[in-house]
Parts: structure tokens; sequence; C-alpha cells
């Protein structure tokens, strides 16, 4: 497999998101392709693709099913992908009837593929919840020092008086595009077999509804769109955040005190000093996005019917996007919830 | 000034498109900055911010105004930006009391920003046509050859046969989804003075009507996310089409000969050569925007009311990935053209 | 803390080198950084900066530490390094008056920077050896297979014939590079306290030796010139290895077949296929750390004394661009290992 | 052709360097190209490959040659690269007898590749001239202010009380590592014939000599080790200054006044301002350059023995991150000098 892990644990706590994180974890990407192949043979049981029973049976055998992760890590290292290991336990340990019915018509990359979206789905409703929480708190903060005054700053110098509200107000409208995005998103079942012709619409609009994802009359196996959408959006929160926490960072700055946080960093060898940690890390979480997503995009270069190359990249590159925007929804909320004052 | 001439005078004739490289020419740049200043001293007429005439009369002088470059260049090296140096050179070729409504209210960045909207809104068009004449194309070349038979290839293998039809309803996904990026960008009017802050939302609607461009209710000077869904859609465009590239690419293989192209590049000390130059740098131009790509959402990272930076890196950027992206249009469509059959 | 386990447990056994990875490890970050402390107070006992016998009894807390992870993830998430929890959890622990000749002097930037150089010294040698394998591999396969033919290949099309050492030699230079560059890169001591200025040369000289790594006599903790040189080492690494592995992909084609491969990878879906996996992930590796070297050198701009942003910035790049490289050392040897004939 | 006018005129004066920018006009690269034929001739006559006189004859005709642009564009729209033109419209120009002597063995790459390196080096005198007028500029500045206290600013928060010599001691490290990265750099002739096989050592250690290039023995036109020393060269030199003008940036700030610079930047608005353009837009060629950056070390994957699609994007790449290094070197020494006063 391959949609993983994706931030290191001593990373976590500053720069991610434990809930997001733990979407893409070893345990719950191979709990999701189990999921999809379960899903795969009610929908064909239900069209009368396999023999009735069968779900019952297969699931039976996907509860009990033992993976040793020996296993797991041998095919991936041999295959560039773990569906063919999981796939050749699964039907190790069905019956000989109905393991000529497991993942039946379905490859790779529908799996993963498909894996992938629902998680992704998933993340994204909680990094959208936090930026929505974002706004509301900004609203929250105009109300209480929105009257307050500010000098604006224009190339690093000041230029004239404004309103807190005004430096606000830019802030929200920094969150909202990400917000748009990220709700007009589409997040697509895979399933288009070997080389992506094949597949009755009733079975996979039926997946497609279990699985709670959307379906496209199309296979988009060699059509990466639907990632670059959500990696574009990815970046869109970082960035946002990024601009925010700039500002913050600047603002905080011992000769200027336009802003006071509670709870500054540490450090080990000055006690009097209060780091504006939160705001610094959502500028780095800003560049890391952007640079994975010219990655990202070197990746819809995606040759022929199927491209390890293109794909294993994704698989680099996009669980971190999410990670990273996901931390930075959380971080954004921490900090403007750790705001005491703005202006005078 | 900023947005200019975005392609070397060599490389266009290779990997540019004529049209929309003039669109950032200095000259039309100049011109077009000109025409926003017009625009706004006529809607401040119509609404009674300036005297009646003055806008007639500055026509006058704007039409018989000589810009020598040394006052153009000297004024951007000095102030990062040619509006102040334009602005007085309008000024002091006006009638003293004419020279008072000139640029009134508005800053550098309205002028810049709204003159980039204009012709990034011109080029989408041309942009967008070229992508329409390449669907139109693939669908002629699946009337022709979409019966003939085609080795599916994943992972660089073969995989299973499929239909020419096939892999030219990929090809037509995968521009199918810029087409629709690039018809929903908003191109928007920047009018919002020095910090944002100030605009009568009448004088913005006419000025904007009048450039043809929409009109948010907020600035977006230091929110940068229409640039960014620009930027977004270049890429994918770019990256549509190296898709295509890096296939017929392979298929023209001489091993393979899947597809025949007319008129093949020549090479300079092998007779017998005929290079697939089109299908090259196709993949060429969709990694170019793919690291631009990462620049522009570093520029997201907007300090305060304006940063000189992050605005600066995205005039370097963008003018070269909406020239990259009409480049690759024009070649697509030149390429797929250029087909002359595909499968047996 | 900072560096850690830079790989996810699904994605290393296909891209990464388990050696490698290790030494990113959480526990092993840790136990540097602890290191790195002994080996402070050590030199500072030698020159009189400590009393005589505080190293041994700090050797003595130090093994005796038990560090419960949530004092180490909330100290991550407040200060935005490990360091002061670390420090504070070493001096609890110690008695009081060898409390105060922990870390004396020191800051959070020189422990975690020494730990990062400790690492990737490390990792340099293991990276090396491979790729100095990969070239006696290479050398090896010229003794057996170079005098076959091939035929070269310009513009993805036939050019002239060639011998099989011609090709062999254009592998083995590609590497030649990183090797020469790896040979001579400097792995550097930090060590000059909060705001660089600070830190007796017979000290610092003597933690350096300790630790077996250089010491300028400057402090580099803004001047970012080592981090970009391993950096771009690790990218000259996978960009090599990633043409060989595109160059094997192009030459394992079903309708070429000029290399021959052992042990393939399997297809969930379809029997016979023989992917060439490590070739393909070469390339995605090289992708990989393209995209995030663009990343490293953002964070050169590490603003006044430290940057907090540009400082994780670094975090979140450096030890996957490492690992990255590993992999791809590792997946580039076993990949020319796996070649039973080339040419004909 | 390929290497051409890399930065728009515009954007010229604010960002670039006039003399390397020139280096990289059409005018120059087409001359260059046709110096680089006329060495070659004479490399071959000297060693019996042509015969005596050729060169003579040959000179005469390229000095009377017209080139006609449109048939430049005609044949780079063609084949991808200008030489075959170049190389008939000098053939048709020469007498029968001569003309089979022109471009004799060579092919476009050589040609290509040669050039750039011509040009590469030539900018390399220029910008580590202009590092090294920095160094001693800030030595300079050293002798003046150093004394001056300034307070160390770490996490964007005061730390402790430093001399302004320390800030610009850790400035000069910085420039340091650039200029020597340059000094050391490489610049190599390609001289390798249609698949990189060929060519008499004596004959190209003639032109490489004549050319002042070094000569390596094996071909590197799949190689692009030397062409990724030089981007990352070009990318020290603008990380280094983007981190001098964001600190400037900074300084300048109203509220620390820090230091005192001549000659800012006017505004369109806001008569009062004086905005530290040049300080600014350093950061902007920083983040370019990395951007870029990973364009460059995408096109380190050039398949098999010559890769169109690689080789274009080099084109794209870096003859802009030179005149962006150059630009850097410039501004950088502009800013400093401009420096009236630092510290207090």
């Amino acid at each position: 497999m391959s949609f993983t892990l994706a931030m290191s644990p001593l990373l976590l706590p500053l720069l991610g998101d434990k809930e997001v994180n733990e979407l893409f974890s070893s345990e719950n990407e191979i709990a999701t392709l189990v999921d999809i192949e379960l899903a795969l043979i009610k929908a064909q049981e239900k069209f009368n693709v396999v023999p009735k029973g069968t779900f019952n049976r297969v699931v039976k055998v996907a509860q009990a099913l033992e993976i040793e992760r020996t296993f797991i890590d041998h095919g991936m290292a041999r295959d560039g992908v773990i569906v063919p290991t999981l796939v050749s336990l699964l039907k190790g340990a069905a019956a000989p009837s109905d393991a000529a019915h497991i993942h039946l018509f379905a490859t790779s990359q529908d799996l993963v593929d498909t894996s992938f979206m629902m998680r992704a789905e998933a993340a994204g409703v909680l990094i959208n919840n936090n930026l929505v929480r974002c706004m509301a708190r900004l609203e929250e903060l105009g109300k209480t020092f929105g009257q307050n005054s500010l000098v604006a700053q224009t190339r690093m110098q000041q230029a004239l008086p404004i309103k807190v509200a005004d430096r606000l107000k830019s802030w929200e409208n920094n969150i909202a595009t990400p917000v748009i995005d990220w709700e007009h998103l589409g997040f697509f079942l895979q399933l288009s077999g070997p080389v992506g012709t094949y597949f009755d619409p009733k079975v996979k609009n039926a997946v497609a509804k279990d699985l709670g994802l959307l379906c496209a009359d199309a296979s988009w196996q060699n059509d990466r769109g639907p990632m670059l959408s959500i990696g574009n959006a990815c970046a869109g929160v970082t960035g946002s955040l990024g601009k925010i926490g700039a500002d913050i960072a600047l603002m905080v700055q011992n000769e200027r005190q336009e802003i006071k946080l509670r709870g500054g960093g540490q450090s080990s060898s000055m006690a009097h000093k209060q780091n504006p940690v939160k705001a610094e890390v959502l500028v780095s979480l800003a560049r890391f996005n952007a640079a994975l997503l010219s990655g990202l995009h070197n990746a819809a270069v995606h040759e022929q019917e199927r491209s390890g190359s293109a794909w294993t990249l994704e698989w680099q590159v996009m669980p971190q996007m999410i990670c990273a925007a996901a931390g930075a929804a959380r971080l954004g909320l921490e900090l403007l919830n750790s705001i005491e004052s703005i202006g005078s």
C-alpha cells in the first residue's frame, strides 16, 4: 500500500493534527482497503455478478484475517503496492469457491486510489471544521477589538492608520477561499479495472454510494485532475494560514507589540523569551506544501494507462500535504484562540 | 510595472503562443495601466468625485504622452513598480487642475493587479479556445481511428488490449478539467487604495464593468486566492497536455510505432531522425509550470497590507505560467492535428 | 526535537533504507541529543568550565533517565523544539549543583543542528557505500555485456548503434558526481549559544572531535550553507539514479526488451505482468527530492539570528531528502544486481 | 537555439543585471554558436580532419552571413533547437567542398551545451565580482559600525545584545559559501557527437582551450551533473542575499530603525513612504530560484542518450537562474552600499 503515516511522531505534536494523521496510518490504510474489497463484493452480489452469500462469508474471513507485517512489507517491496499481497491473503483464507469472487475485475489502483479518496474526504471535513472555527473566532475578535487602531504596513513600512477590523477582515478573506474550495472538492471512487475500461455503472454506483464517494462515468486512473484539486486546496489552506502566521510574527515583535498572545514557546537558554511558535510554523507549513505541490503537479504527467513513477510520487506527497493542511488548520485555530488583545 | 514579456524571443516559436505572449509585452503593460487610470477617472467623473470634463482632457493627455524608456526603467529600479513614474508623467503632462484628479485614491497595486487580471482574462480565452479545439480534434480522431486496437500499458509494460478510443477518451478527460477550471476562474478588479480600505462600491463597480472584470466587495491586495486559482489552472493545462505529450513520445518510438505523426523535427547530424519535438516539449512545459507553481504558492505568504517580496515574486512567475499554458495549448493542438494514424 | 522518523512504515520497504531511516527515529534523535549534552559537559570539564566529576555524575543521571513521551510531545508543541523539555528533565534528575552545569551556554539550536549533522554524516557513509557498489556493479556488467549492441536513443527515437558499454559508462558518470559530492561534504558542529556569539574554541574543538564532526570558526546558525550542500547532494543522488531508472523502464518495454531483469513486481489483476517497480520508483524519488529541494532553498532565507519558520521547514524536508537518497541508493543497487542481460 | 534573453525588459532594471542578461540575448546566443562551429573547424584543420584553409574560408562565410529571423524561428519551432537551421544556413553559404566540413561529427547538443557553458562562465565572473565586492563592503561597514549595539533577534523576538559586527559577520559568512562554490565550478565543453561516443581527444582539447572551457574525458550529454552544480550555485547566491534582504527589511521597520538606508522606493499614493525595495526583492529572487531549482533537478532525469523533454526544461530554467543570481549580486551590492548607518 501506499498512503500512510504522514508525519513523524516527533513533529506531529508541533506541526500536525492527530486525528487526520491517524487516517493515514498503516493500520487504517489496510483496514480501508479491506473495506473496499468487501463493498465491491457486496455490490457485485447485489447485481448477481457473484453468488448470493459471498459477501457474508468473505466478511467473516476478513474479520478473522491476521495480517503479518512481514508479508505486507515483502509484497510492497516486490510489487510496489500492497494490494496483490493483501488480495492473495484474503483469497488464501477464503473458501476456494469464494476466492474466485474476491477482487473480481478490480485492480490495485482501484483499491489504492479509492482508499485515498475516502480518507481525504474524512480529512477534509476535519480541516474545514477548523477553518470555519477560525473564521468564527475572527468574527469574535472583530467584535472585541475591531475598533482598535493599527498602522497598516505596506512593503515593511508604516503606511496609514487602519482599524483592527480591517486586518481581521483580510485574514478572514484569506481563509474564505480554501473553505469554499474544500466544500466543492469531489472525492471520487476509482473502479475501472486493470486498464481503465471495465465496470458496470450499476456496480460502480453501488460501491460509490456504500463508501460515501462520488462516481464519475470515466476512469480517472490516468487523469489525475481530482488529485491536483485536492493538492491545490491543501496548499490553499497552508498558504492562507501562513499569511496570518507571518503577520502575527511581525505584530508580536517586542518593538511593535501590536498583538498579545498567551502561552509563547520557551527557550532552553533565555528565560525571558516567549516565542510565537505557532505563528512561525504556520509559515513553515505554507512553504512545505508549496514545495510538495510542485511534486504533485509533476505527477500529473501520468504516462499511458498507469504510471508507476507518477503514482508512487503522489503517495509520497499527498498524505503529507493533507496532514500539513490539517496541522495548519489546527494551529491556526489555536493561535487565534491565544490572542489576548490586538491593536490599541 | 511588472507583468511583461514572458518568454525569450528564441524560445517563443518553440514553446510559446505569440498572441498571449504579446499580451505581456512591456508596451501592452504600459498601455493597459494608462487605460485603467482613464477608466478610474471616467467612473469618478460619473459619480462626481472629479469634475466633469476631466476624463476627456486626460484622455488627450494620455494619447499625446511620450514615455521615455529610461524614465520607466529608472522608476522601476527605484520604486520597485513603474506606477509612480507613470503617474508622475501623466500628471506632469496634464493641466495642474487635472493632475490632482489623476490616480485619485488609487495605489500602485490597484493598477498592477488590475492590469494583470485584464491580460490574464484575455489569455484565458485564447488558451481555452485551443483546449476546446483539442477536444474537438480528439473526437474527430476517435471517429476515424477509435476502433483500432492498442495494447494498454501499465507500469511501462503491456497490459491488455484496448481500443484507440479508450486512450483518446482518457486524453479528453485530462483536458476537460482545465477547460472547466478556466471557465470558472474569476478575474477581479483590484481597487482599494493604499491600505486596502478605500473605495466607493459604485466607483469600483463602474470601473470593473468598464474593464470587463469582476468586482469583489473586499480588497484582495493581501489575499492572493485569485492569483493562486489562475496559477493552479495554468499548471492544470500544462500537466494535462504533458501527459498527452508523454504518451505520444512513447507511442512514436520506432519499436512501437503506435502513432504516426506528420512533420517531425530534424537533427543536425542524423538525416533519418524525425523527432517528436512537440510531444517532448509538452512534458517540459508541464514540469516548468509545476516548478513555478511552488513559487506562486510561496507568494501566498503575503505579509501585512502589501508585501513587496511576495508581490514581486508573483510578477516573476505568473506571466510565465500563463505563457507556458498558452504555449502548451497551442502545441497540443498542433500535435493532435499532426496525427496521421493511431493504432492498428 | 526535530529530525525524526522520515518515512512512513508502509512506504519504507518500497522506497527507503531501513538503516538510514532508523537514524532519524524519535528514539535515536533523543539519544543523540543526550549524547551531545554529555559531550559538552565532558569538554567543559576538561577546560575547567564546570567542576571535575560533573561528567561522570551526569552520565549516570542520563542513563537512568526515563523520558515520558507525553512530556516530550507537550514540550515540542509548546516550544517548537524538544530541547527545553529534555534539558529540564535532565536538570530535574541531577543534583542541583550539577543541574547548573548542564546545557551551560548552549542553546536549542546547538543541540538540534549538531544532532542532525551526526546522523547526516552516518547516513552519508551508508549512501555512498551503496553508490560505490553501484559503480562496481556497472563495471562488472560492462565486462559481461559491454560489447553487446544497443541502439542509442535520442529524443525518444532510434539514433545510431552503440555498445552497451557506452550506455553503462554514462550511468557510471551520472553516479560519479554525487559520490564525489558526498565525499566532500562537511558535517559541522553547531555550538554557538543563544545568539551565535559564544563559545571557547577549545571547548568547541573538543566537542567536535568527540562527536566526529568538523568545527568551523563561525557559527552557521543563520548561515545555512552546510544544510544546502547536504540537500543538493541528496538531490544529486536521486537525480542520477532517477536517470538510470528512467532508462531501464524504457529498455524493458515488451517491444524493446533491451534489458532483462530478475524479479519484477506482480499485478493484482494481470498474471502475466512483470513490472519494473524499482526502475519506476527511482524516478519518483528523483522528482520527490527535486520538489523538497525547493523547500530547503526557501529555508535559506533564515532571518536574523534564528528563524523559527525557516528552521522548522528544514526539519520537514531534510530527513526526508536523506532517506529518499538512501532509498534510491539501495534500490539502485538492487536494480543493477537484478540485471540478467543487456543488449544483444 | 536555446539560451536566450532571460528576463523581461520591464523587470530587468529592478531584478536583473544588464551585462549578464545580455549574455543570454538571442543575438549573443547565435553569435556564440557560430564561434563554436568555427573553433571546431579550426581544431579539425589543425589535426588534419578537414583540409587546410577551410577555417579561413568559413570564417569569411560566417562573417558575411545574414541570418533572417524567420528562418531561425521556423527552425526552432520545427526542430526544437536552432542548430540544424544555423548549420544549413552556414553550409548553404559556403562552397560545397567546405560545406562538407562544417559541423563535422558534431551534433546540436554539442553546440547548445557548449554555448551555454561559455556564457555561464562569463556570467559567473561578473556574479562573483559583485559578491566579492559585497564582502569588502561588509568589512568596511564592520570597521565603521561594527562596535555599535544591536539586539539579536531569535524566533522574531528580542534575544540578547550583540555587536553590529556579529550580524555583519553572519552576512559575510552567508556570502562566503557561494563565492567559493562559484570559484570551484567547472564549465565544460560538450563535444561528443550524435550519440555521445565520438571525438578525438586532441580535437576536443583544442576546441576547449580555444573557447576557454574545461574538457572532460566523458560526454556529459546525458549526465547533467555540471548543470546541477551551476544551478545549485545560483540558488546559493540568491538564498544568501535573500537572507540579508530579509534581515534588512526587518531592521528598517519604522518601529525598529536599526538600519538607515539611502534612496528608498517611492509610493504612488503615500508621499512619506521610503520603501526598502532592494531588500524586499532580494527575498523574491531567493524564492524564485528556489522554485526553478526544482525544475532543474527534475531535468536530471535525462532519459537515454538525449532527452528532448529534460533538455528543453533546462533552457527554460537555467538562464533565468543565472540572471536572478546576477541580479541579486548587483542588488545586494547596491543595498549594502546604500547603508548609512547600522545599530546604535
